[in-house]
């Protein structure tokens, strides 16, 4: 049986940006499957008394991780420009994802997603910037739109982040691998080593 | 010219004991200095808003926390046992720490506070810890306790921690390379690697 890797990851959150542009890779490399997880992070910063992301709340933290990304990006080659806004809201991309679950499109449809936000500066809670990516990779745009929003999609990806809050995540990227917990892009290796073991 | 890295840690702090773990053999195998800067992380955390460490007002990033210290640990090869009271209190510690800064003795002290803290569990706050420690390492002291609570020394602690918050710093480990930030015990690596280039 192929060993897998749970990944989840938020729209709006860089270092799940990162962790996107690298996961495929490093998986396939592995031979690990990656189960793709998004789910809001905005419920989750809620219960830990948080209005907005940690790093709007705490200056000196939000200071570090602008710098800390640009420089990760740097050194791993990954294309990188500060989005004007942050965090820009990710709820219908992350709808689109869960519509897209059985799809074999979903990862091009994350990997877009994210370059839009951290790489072109695009709004991607923008129904129009999400259209323009489903058609860009061949998608019909309206019948996926219509699904995303429909009640189940909606609730699915409610018990999603439920079921995030009560594994133990709080915060993205987060991993799962054999029921281990993992937290932040510079643990993806270690969550995929330790399926080889 | 020999290149710096200065090393900020707190002794209460788990990542930081990995750090000191590990920053003396990769810094002197890629030819760098380490230059020890002991500091107090309390004063830090009050002006985020934080009357105690966030892995205990956060309780996922606890748990978390310490499932991550503790695979690191093992991981990496560095003895590890969770301290029955976390954080403890590193002022004294951290006074003889500013005291021995110009000794060749002071690296093998702090090892010393953090082995006994998160391989020992034993009472770091505790000045017969302490004296038992320097003892150890072939210290006078009650000299150097007398030289640790001089007013001179606290200010010098108190300096350090305020030009820390003053340079962007919210948490420990952190490291500076040629007056870049770099925050984690897995950033490193990086820190080293910054300073070759």
């Amino acid at each position: 049986m192929t060993p897998k890797l749970e990944f989840w990851f938020e729209f709006a959150s860089t270092y799940s940006y990162i962790a996107a542009e690298e996961i495929e890779d490093k998986a396939s490399a592995a031979g690990v499957e990656v189960v793709w997880r998004p789910f809001l992070l905005g419920p989750i910063f809620a219960t830990q008394g948080w209005p907005d992301s940690p790093f709007n709340l705490y200056p000196a933290k939000g200071a570090y991780m602008w710098r800390d990304v640009e420089r990760l990006c740097q050194r791993k080659g990954i294309a990188w420009r500060r989005p004007s806004v942050f965090p820009r809201n990710g709820l219908l991309a992350s709808r689109i994802a869960t519509a897209l679950d059985a799809s074999e499109k979903l990862h091009a449809f994350i990997r877009s997603v994210y370059r839009a936000n951290f790489s072109f500066d695009l709004d991607i809670s923008e129904p129009s910037v999400l259209k323009e990516i489903l058609r860009s990779i061949s998608l019909d745009e309206e019948a996926i739109f219509e699904r995303a929003n429909d009640d189940s999609v909606k609730q699915l990806l409610r018990a999603r982040t439920d079921e995030a809050k009560s594994r133990g995540v709080f915060g993205a990227p987060s991993f799962f691998a054999k029921e281990e917990l993992f937290w932040g892009s510079d643990r993806l290796e270690q969550a995929i080593d330790s399926l080889r073991t």
